[in-house]
């Protein structure tokens, strides 16, 4: 049988799953769930065309990293065929952990389960039924593989995730600034003592991802519009896990029923394997189906939430220097009641948080620039101008968000 | 309060929302749900970027609308301000009856209902509810409307429908080869008689326009993979009926609960306007998360489908030229047999279909050539190959398509 | 010395060269002056953008000869390093004994020296000078090495040489309907007893190959306006060499010049090996700058095309299902006459000409494609429609081109 | 007649020329000569796809001209068809003025002559014969029209000549990096005070656009390569000047041979209108066809560099903090010395050099972003991060360059 096989992808043209391990891991169950789980959650209420799903993100990003393994071999690096299958399928699972709205749910129903620890778990089982086969991609993946370059291409601020997911969003979302230049960046990563580097003829390239980075980042990942829409869907899945524990019954998959009902914590996950299986069938369809249903439960908050979300009547936002004083919240507040919103239940309408941003983080894990005289620098010191440095500072920014009009009469 | 819209798409790099009133339309609940049923059912099976929505579509036809319409006003046509929102409401509106895997529920839950008919009974519903403003859309939409080539452009073998969907469907499967180049068709579009031409010098365009729709065809949309998926689905849905008019439970949302239970005739819609309003709320998610439930179902037939359908373990499929004979099915019955399957289920794991294709269909509404002397002709005749003659053969392929392996123990 | 170099190609990226001697062979004087010959001539005159070099090219067709040779190998197929070579340099230099506006050359200047001939010596001098190193490579270029794929690979009608040329015109033109798919025919080629086949599930993609090339010939290469341009740059050269044997001095360059004093065949390029070298001067810069000091001259007719060229004040064209009768040239002959064209000088201003077009030609050098049952078939066979077999039809247009206008008064 | 004509333009699609005056200025011959005439110089001996002319520049630049207008009248700008038509004009004029390799050209044979000059004394003599229908277009491009925003359209830090030649620079060198959105730049685009603003939401697009630019300039147009073809193209130029005094004859086009015998002032332009008819026959062909020439000079100087400038064996070149001090001047001399280049002549084959580039320059003619607020602030204010007040720094980089082999032998 010919597992070789070849997928289009608008993308990069054709993407080519290189050994019969991959194909398998591709056909598994786990990974097939990620066809049902947007990377980009509903960023298309903004950009219409950001549809695009982890499945389609992890298979980019195991063809860049044969790109760059590829690369890196013409250079004259010594790199095995075991060692390429291994970091291909490090990056082809670095996301499988990834629930439906990741962001929102590692907020509401999976708190303190980081999706990183869920990936770990769900390669750990994977490498059970494939006899030890993963051993290797777990090492490269944890950062305990010898040959530290192979982490930093799965996971470090220039690793092959965000490599595609950069490109892959900027292209479905059609922002068509944050174009990366991932083709070139790749063939200008190079090894310095088993860690990975960037040649300074690259230097623009790193400069000019990090600029985009910056700038997918207020256009399109923190786009007010997504950021109403994820604080609508919190306070959705908040109203109706308090509904739920307080045993009012809700239509819902039985996979959403279990984590509505239950608290899980990582330790539960590690401890009773048949969670992870329970997990590993939640997707976006879970969540949306039940938006839909829940826009006909008779509890007023639940439903207007839910229709107001689907219907895309949603919250308005502002984003302010410093958290929100008492006079805003007063305001507000006064708004909200005003179109009859009992005060306890004022907190569904009214939501407060903060972004932070930082497009480039100083510290260990920084960016390596080798010059041209042999030297290793961070980024920021080979970068002739303070914008790197500038872009390293953390960005945070306050937010209020609430319902500008809404009537809980049915 | 500003209404005028623009939107980022990949395909054309931005779209303008023109008027309030294509504003109104775009927000109302019935056009946002196409935002949740997708252009191509299951095609993402094969092509995994292929997510895009009937929503983005259908803006996309409305932005061609308006460049046509600015082409044919700079040409020296007198077209008003009122026709060209009637002809861009006329093509927003055209799919809004789609229900979710149009092609499958027109096959099963709403057969007899054509997706044409419920749009304009869509339409008809939104028409009242603003006081008249779509009546020329209407009949723009229906044909009715004294200038014919509105219609054309609305609603024939060189409509702005096909123009966006062929340029569409290609760029998010990646299939490059399908480009029609709807730029320059659209610059070639003329009015003779109030009839849409072309101009003989665009008849290199629409020649290769009718070749790649034929490509998209065989490769896209006709796809062995899809039809596989769509006759999975189709035993899905029918064995849900099935088990449902049996009286078994069967988790599903209300909405596609009435459908699964009622056989809906389009009498009935005209009839009962409340239908109207539950169809209104089907989408993608009620299909998806019915299966998904279903696979933990405790009817063998009904779970091994779904679950199948959920890992691509996709049915097989062979092209004949012509119906499966006896010795054929009796093979594929014993190989069946051979895995279990009792007779009576056989049905359900072994699918008999046609497909058939006409990239150009001659006769009432061809496609008319401009030519230079002034004379006008199909573009049959304007050609000088009988590539389009040959294009304009109907191909049939039947096919019979069955389950490889497939266990119905639990 | 780092000789693996990386170019930037807006077709494909990237083009890496791949070997020392394909760098040596990119930098030699030889491949260096392809630099300076478009390939498209004087298309520029209707497609701006169309200024891609002869160099380009080159270097586009020896990349995806990498990735063909790179596809075939992992399907399986033994090539050696050594044959990706030289197969890579055969396609690299197939095209170096083009001269400037080839097609123009061919028919004046150069008459009696097919470019592929100058090409073979080139290659050779070029073996001689590099010790016999480019032997297998002149094998694969003349059809002599017994793998014969090798050959088919550069010089067939399923070439890299076309799937590069397609590929990049239609990308400089920016006719978007020509695209072609080069990644996927590329993918889906193999070899059958040493022959390049396609596998079946091609078919599609060659289809839509010959519809391109039938669409890039009319919309392109034999655009209305580009033959007139070539008509006249005919007469010009034609004019220029019949003033230089009357004795009359011409401003041109010590090259150009030379090849307009002497008639110069086939044997005399081999007898005279510095006759390659003066060949290996010539490129687009000598004919430009010739006509744009002809425009100044004293002699009416040279001065007077030139100065139209140069303005792109070109000739009219009728094509003609015949050769021009009596009738139409009497007419054009008066028209030209009433300008005041004495009667010697006509046939500078009025040019007939023959087109010929075949997209596809059957024969011997046919593409082969390998059905699924093992079969290799001709494309015109394997193909469901007789759509390809009228492609195969050799179309002929004739046609008459004159100065409409025209005033040989200085 | 029909003067409606369109373009093919890679870049946007198709360019419509949208008036009969436009028309007949594209058609004249002095806008006809920017088709021979490349945008950047000798670029594509980094970048071989960059074949682009001024021509094709110019009328990208009148089509985003004419998106941007039509933007602003969609906004409620008043703004009447002449002013279109001028503001196009102008800046399908802007650049009429420039000679072939015009950054060499102004260092040597028309020092002290600014192309912007040029252009205005050019359209000043269209004027003349179009009988002053470009006064308004001349005003614009002068800044003499009171509704100012229109020469900022024109000739600014964010005018459309910009917005095109970044668009068009970054798609024909293939450096991805370097893309811009000017789509979304021109929609931000907005009018206060009869000023040029760009719309705070736009905010990010611009930082992205000065990025880009940066960007640009040290990946392009600062290109070490570049440089080091333009130091060699000047030493030429210098050398041919000097033999031309000395009375030694080369062989150039009359045009050429003009400037090289006289030095031209601008007054000299003024006074004597037939010297603007010989600046306007002079374009890349005059200067490529003299290097060919000279290459066989006998002047040793001549003929070496203009043939190491042929085949691509370029002067070596090295970044410096300040000029380069008298230690690696005389490292660099001895080092020619030993080559056999005498004392004299050590000039044209060690050149020192300085560039600047500055992506933003604060002062008058900045960008001014209007606010939320309705406040129009500076972009350096309006950005948060200090990125734009580092790129508003002017970057020196001084050079030598020099050429690493030579040999004077014959």
């Amino acid at each position: 049988m010919n597992k070789r096989k070849i997928l289009n992808d608008p993308v990069y043209g054709f993407i080519t799953i290189p050994s019969e391990l991959l194909f398998d891991l591709v056909e598994h169950p786990y990974f097939q769930r990620l066809r049902r789980i947007r990377q980009l959650g509903m960023a298309d209420l903004v950009y219409p065309g950001a549809l695009h799903t982890r499945f389609h993100h992890a298979l980019g990003a195991m063809h860049l990293m044969g790109q760059a393994l590829k690369s890196l071999q013409e250079k004259g690096h010594l790199i095995w065929e075991p060692e390429c299958e291994a970091a291909q399928i490090a990056i082809l699972l670095h996301d499988i952990g990834h629930g439906p709205f990741s962001h929102v749910l590692e907020k509401t129903l999976l708190s303190g389960v980081p999706h990183e620890q869920l990936s770990l778990l769900l390669m750990k089982d994977l490498n059970r039924t494939m006899n030890g086969r993963l051993d290797m991609a777990i090492q490269m993946f944890q950062g305990t593989y010898p040959r530290h370059f192979f982490h930093q291409l799965v996971s470090s601020q220039l690793d092959m995730d965000r490599m595609d997911y950069l490109n892959r969003d900027c292209f479905y979302t059609g922002v068509a600034e944050g174009t990366i230049g991932a083709d070139r960046i790749i063939k200008m990563l190079n090894i310095h003592k088993e860690e990975l580097v960037v040649e300074e003829k690259g230097l623009l390239s790193i400069e000019n991802f990090l600029n985009a980075r910056r700038l997918m980042y207020w256009q399109v990942y923190l786009h007010k519009t997504s950021l109403c829409a994820e604080a609508m869907l919190t306070q959705i899945i908040r109203r109706a896990r308090d509904l739920s524990n307080a045993g009012i019954s809700l239509y819902a998959s039985p996979d959403l029923n279990f984590f509505l009902k239950n608290h899980t914590t990582l330790d539960d996950f590690k401890a009773q394997p048949e969670l992870l299986q329970t997990f590993s069938r939640l997707d976006d369809y879970d969540i949306w189906s039940a938006l839909k249903a829940w826009a006909q439960h008779e509890d007023l908050v639940l439903s207007t939430l839910c229709q107001a979300l689907l219907d895309r009547q949603l919250f308005k936002i502002q984003f302010l220097d410093t958290p929100p004083g008492p006079d805003l919240l007063d305001t507000l507040h006064r708004q909200l009641a005003a179109q009859g919103i009992p005060h306890a239940l004022l907190s569904y309408f009214l939501v407060e948080g903060q972004t932070t941003n930082s497009a480039y983080v100083t510290g260990e894990d920084q960016i390596r620039v080798k010059m041209k005289d042999g030297s290793v620098v961070d980024i920021v010191e080979a970068s002739e101008l303070p914008t790197i440095q500038a872009l390293s500072k953390i960005v945070r920014k306050d937010y209020v968000s609430w319902a500008k009009t809404v009537s809980l009469r049915a």
